[in-house]
């Protein structure tokens, strides 16, 4: 399999960025262990509840998003470790975007990520109710940012994160998604669908990290523009391998989105116009951070990754 | 159709507390319709997924959460206004539950107050994303409060209301009582889903209105214990309703519980002891604010309403 896009000079080192994101993966994994809530003590009606949140947040992922967040927050200046409650809050969201969009009236997927959906394990109330729980418990992550944050940054993380989930964002985006399944449309309310359903909650990720690392106005915009042009490739990538991927690759069936006649980048442009469409708005990306120094390089190269991973 | 409880002497000024409930709900509903999103200038698909939202939240409702929020600051001294978009986020909370346990996967209701439930107009992907919209979009609220709250205690609502509404709070308390359903079940079991289900947000609204109010940290405390014990008289009241009322007053299918061999107090009690519990849990409520001043004569009045209301 080759990835979809090839001729990219950064992808000349990609020792550094396998090390990169493993090392930001294990510390956005040991924040997710630490923060979770645990079932034991619980009775086991509840228990199984909090079993189901646990098994599709644990259950593996490239912890994009959170990365994201760690690595705006390092990029003006920032820690990590200040971030990683907001870096886990957001991966809570994505999860739980995942078991709804998985559920039987939606997109009824059996598989994610290679194994079994959350409903096929906890049945359709039990993934709808994981789902909410995770939802909600991302705001109560929010809610208990380190101390060290300012209360006014933590307010502006919440209203960031929550308007990117909400009707206008996330959630809406998955709403029209699913009222345009097997309809002709045209690319506006395709890239509008790509906005809000993937961009917006990338966004939010990076503007999180900028606003924890203290980012001044100019660079919090640099970096929202770097949001906004990676999460668009993000998707037109997505729909990419949705066409030429594996079901082993995707960790979901192959064509499933084109079985329900969804929407897509290649269904629109073909598949080559598509790949050009990807490098042009990584392109855009990496020009949004020409005025950043060398802490924004993992900024850089994770641009490059989105675009260039085949899994 | 007699209340299920009648030797309240409280009740003797009922109209004073009708106009006190009719202004408020007045002035709760004016602050959703200004908050509120709306579809204006939206693409249709997208149109549909606010008015999904919106049907649900404008489909009437005695708003409780809200006034209870609303008359937990004025207890303590605050003002309504700075209160208002902490009890709308509180009926979005509310209504998304609703949304969410009339789905098919859940209780399977087709009626809510008289009109067609969600998912019946919407279809269940609409619902579902509805209550997930709804429920994003309190957060959003929460974290826009108004600028004359100190950023601390807009952050400590927050936590509250996440905390009430989350995994171990209201989301919980409904995945314990879909897994009960059709088991036996004992009274700690019950009174947990119960605590969880139901009393936990609405003592998350008389919290929240206490924090906005400046309440101390000992009338945070009492008004704390006031909102469990209605929390849980408003639950062991609706397990009477389900028994006794008729599906007009219901405004679903009456027995519809019993149907589902949920699990309720009069089905554990019997109807007469339900009652004396009912009557024994407002008197502890009330003891609660046997410190406060005429201030909180609102609150007290509420209690009663909760127990005598029959619709």
């Amino acid at each position: 399999m080759t990835s979809p896009i090839n001729n990219d000079p950064i992808r000349n080192k990609p020792m550094d960025l396998q090390n990169y994101l493993k090392d930001k993966r294990a510390l956005v994994e040991e924040a997710m262990a630490d923060l979770m809530l645990d079932s034991d003590n619980l009775p086991n009606e509840l228990a199984r509840h909090i079993e189901a949140m646990r098994y599709s947040l644990f259950a593996g992922g490239k912890r994009v998003r959170p990365i994201l967040c760690v690595a705006a927050c390092e990029s003006v200046g920032g820690t990590a470790s200040k971030v990683l409650p907001a870096a886990v809050a957001l991966e809570c969201i994505h999860t739980y975007s995942l078991i709804h969009d998985d559920l039987p009236a939606m997109d009824d997927d059996n598989l994610r990520r290679g194994k079994p959906t959350n409903h096929m394990l906890y049945g359709e109330a039990g993934a709808i109710l994981a789902g909410d729980g995770l939802l909600t418990l991302a705001f109560e992550l929010l809610s208990e940012l380190a101390a060290d944050i300012e209360p006014i940054d933590r307010l502006r993380i919440i209203n960031i994160i929550a308007r990117a989930a909400g009707p206008l964002g996330m959630v809406g985006g998955q709403a029209m998604d699913i009222a345009c399944e097997g309809k002709e449309i045209g690319i506006d309310t395709l890239r509008q669908i790509h906005s809000r359903k993937t961009g917006a909650l990338i966004t939010a990720a990076v503007q999180s990290g900028a606003v924890i690392g203290g980012a001044s106005p100019e660079k919090f915009s640099a970096l929202s523009t770097y949001g906004e042009k990676i999460g668009l490739a993000f998707q037109i990538v997505d729909d990419l391998l949705n066409v030429e991927g594996s079901t082993e690759q995707l960790g979901k069936a192959a064509g499933s989105d084109i079985k329900l006649s969804k929407a897509t980048y290649p269904a629109i442009f073909g598949v080559e116009r598509t790949r050009e469409l990807a490098e042009q708005t990584i392109a855009d990306a990496l020009k949004a951070l020409e005025n950043f120094d060398e802490h924004s390089d993992p900024l850089r190269r994770l641009a490059t990754y989105i675009v260039s991973r085949n899994n």
